[in-house]
C-alpha cells in the first residue's frame, strides 16, 4: 500500500509526505511540512499554515500518527511519533513536544511551549504560550493554562507541569506555577504559586490538602496514586513493564 | 421537492437519505447512515464516522431533523426526530437520544450515554460517556459531566441528570452524581453525589440552599420553578398542553 | 494586485468584494455580503448564512480585516475596519461592533450585542444576546458573558462591560452585571451585579477586594493598572499617544 491522497486535498508539491499515509478529503498540506510514515490525516484539516514569517520553519509530524478532521497545525512546530489528536484542535507555531502526545478535540495549543511524552490532553484543553509540560502529564477538559500575570501586559511567565501530574476538569493554573511531579489538581480549582510533589490541590483558592497517597481504591483499599501503579491503557509495553517493576503490587 | 444534494459534497450510495432532505456543500456522509425525511445537514458536516470497528452499527437521524454546518457524527448512534444542532458539534458512537434533542455549537458528546425527550444543550457542553439524561433537561454553556472518579482511571461512573434539571453555565458535574428532578444547579458550581429533587445547588463545592419554589419572579411574585409553569418556547403543543393543565395560573 | 478567490470556494455573485482581497479554500460566500477593501478570509469560512429571515439584512465587513479559517458569520451584522477573528469562530445576526475588534479561536457570539472599538476577546470566549460592550476591552480564554436571570426563561437581561475593563479566564459574568470602567475581573470569578470602576473583583462569589491601583510591577513599582499605562501593543498610533499623553510616566 501506498500514500493514498483524497482528490479533493490540496497538498503542496513541496511537502514531504512519508509512505503508507492517508489524506482525507478537502485537507489543504502547504510548503515546507514533513509527515512522517503511516500517518493518518483526516477531513477538512489544515497543515502548515504560514501567516508570512514561519516560512523556513518546518513543521514536522512524526511517523504513525493520527490527526482526526478539521485540525489545524501551524508551520513552525514538531511532534515525535505516535501524535494523535481529536477533531478541530488548533495548534500555533513553536510546539516542541516529544512521543505519544495526545491531543483532545478543541484543545488549542497558543505556541512556543515544551511537551514531554505520552502527554494526553483531553478535550477543550487551553495551554498558553511559554507552558512546559513534563512527561505522562494528563490534563482533562476544559483546563486553562495561563501565562500573562497582569492581563493584558507583555510580561508572559508560562506554567510548569512536572511528570505524572494530572489536572482535573475546569480547573485554570495561572501564570508562573509550578504543579509538582505527580502532584493531582482537583476539579476546578485556581492553581497559583508552587504545588509540592504528590499532593493534592483543590477549591478556590487552590488549598494543598494533603498527599495524594490518601485518596484509595474502594474495591481494595490500594493507593490510587501514583495512577501509573494501575493505569497503563495504551502506553508502550516498555513503559508500563517499568512502572510494574516499580509498583508490584499494582 | 426532492432530496437536494450539493454538488461538492461527497455521499456514499450506501447512505440511505430520505426525502425532501437537502446536504450542503463539502460535507460527507460515509456508508452505513440512515437520514430521516424532511432533514437538513449543513455544510461541512462529517456524518458516519467508522474508526474501523463501528461499520455494522448506523447512524439514525430522525426526521425533521437540522444539523448545522460543520459538525461530526460517528456512526453508532440514534436519535429520534427533529434533532437539532449547532455549528461545529462533535458526537461520537454509542448514543442513544430522544425525540427533539438540541446539541448547542462546539458541544462535545463523548458517546455512550443516553439522553431523554427535548433535552437542551447550549453551546460547549461536554457530555462524558456513561452519562444518563432524563427529558426536559437543560445544560447551559461551559458545562462538563465528568465520569472518571479517580483521573486517569479504567473506571467510569457517569452522572444521571433526571427530568426537568437545569443547570447553569460553567458547572462541573463529579462522576457519579445523581442530580433530582427540578433541581435547578447555580452557574459555576461543583456538584458532587446526589441532589434532592426540586433543590437549588450552588458553590464550591456545591452546597443545597433550599427548594427551588423560593425564586420567585420579581415581576408577579409567582414562582419561577418548575421552570415548565412558564416557558413553553419550542415545545410541541401537546407537551405545553400537558404542563399548562399542570400548572394553571401560570 | 487584485481580489484572488480560491477556485474551490463559492461565492455568491450578489456577494459584494472589496479590492486586494483574498478568499481562501472551500470557503462559501452568500448573498447579501459586503467584505471592505484589503481584507483576507482564510479557508472553510462560511461568510454570510441565512436561516431564511435575515435576507435583507446585510453582513459587512469593514476593510482591511482578516477572518481566520474555519469561521461562520451570519447575516445581520456590521463590523467596523480592522476586524481580526482566530480559527473557527461563530458570530450570529445582529451584532453592531466598532473598530480593531479581535475574536479569538473558537469564540461564540450569539448575536444582538453591541460590542465598542478596539475590542479583544481571546479564544473561547462566549459573548450571550443583549450584551454590551464598550471600547478597549479585553476579554480572556473561557469568559462566559450570561443573560438569562432565570434559566431557562423567555427574559434576557444582557451584561455591560464598560470601557477598559479586563475579564480574566474562566469567569462567568451573571445576567444583569454591570462592570464599571477599568475594572479588573481575576481569573474563575462568578461577578454579580454592579462593580465599581477601577476596582477588583475575584472569588465565587467574587468580591471586590479594592482599588486597581494597589496592583504594582514588582519591577519598578510603578502601577499595573489602567493598563493602557504600559500596554500599547497591537493599537493605532493616534491612541496609544493619548494614552501616552495621559499617563507620562508609564
Amino acid at each position: 500500500m501506498s500514500t493514498q491522497i483524497h482528490p479533493t486535498s490540496i497538498v503542496s508539491k513541496h511537502a514531504n509526505i512519508g509512505i503508507n499515509c492517508k489524506v482525507g478529503a478537502f485537507t489543504s498540506i502547504g510548503d515546507n511540512v514533513e509527515i512522517g510514515d503511516e500517518t493518518e490525516i483526516g477531513s477538512y484539516c489544515e497543515i502548515g499554515i504560514d501567516f508570512g514569517i514561519l516560512e523556513d520553519k518546518p513543521l514536522t509530524i512524526g511517523p504513525d500518527s493520527l490527526i482526526r478532521s478539521g485540525s489545524i497545525f501551524y508551520l513552525g512546530s514538531k511532534f515525535g511519533k505516535g501524535l494523535r489528536t481529536g477533531h478541530r484542535v488548533t495548534v500555533r507555531e513553536g510546539v516542541l513536544a516529544g512521543e505519544g502526545l495526545q491531543i483532545g478535540t478543541l484543545s488549542d495549543l497558543q505556541g512556543h511551549c515544551t511537551i514531554g511524552d505520552y502527554v494526553r490532553l483531553h478535550s477543550n484543553v487551553h495551554i498558553g504560550q511559554k507552558t512546559d509540560i513534563g512527561n505522562f502529564v494528563w490534563i482533562f477538559p476544559y483546563v486553562v493554562l495561563t501565562n500573562d500575570p497582569h492581563p493584558p501586559s507583555g510580561e508572559l511567565i508560562g506554567c510548569k507541569i512536572e511528570d505524572y501530574v494530572a489536572i482535573a476538569t475546569m480547573s485554570t493554573i495561572l501564570p508562573g506555577s509550578v504543579i509538582g511531579r505527580g502532584a493531582l489538581v482537583g476539579a476546578m480549582t485556581l492553581v497559583r504559586g508552587s504545588i509540592p510533589e504528590d499532593s493534592i490541590v483543590i477549591g478556590m483558592p487552590g488549598k494543598v490538602i494533603g498527599p495524594t497517597d490518601k485518596i484509595r481504591f474502594k474495591k481494595d483499599g490500594k493507593p490510587v496514586y501514583p495512577w501509573r501503579r494501575h493505569f497503563h491503557r495504551g502506553y508502550p509495553e516498555e513503559i508500563t513493564q517499568v512502572w510494574k517493576n516499580e509498583f508490584p503490587d499494582g
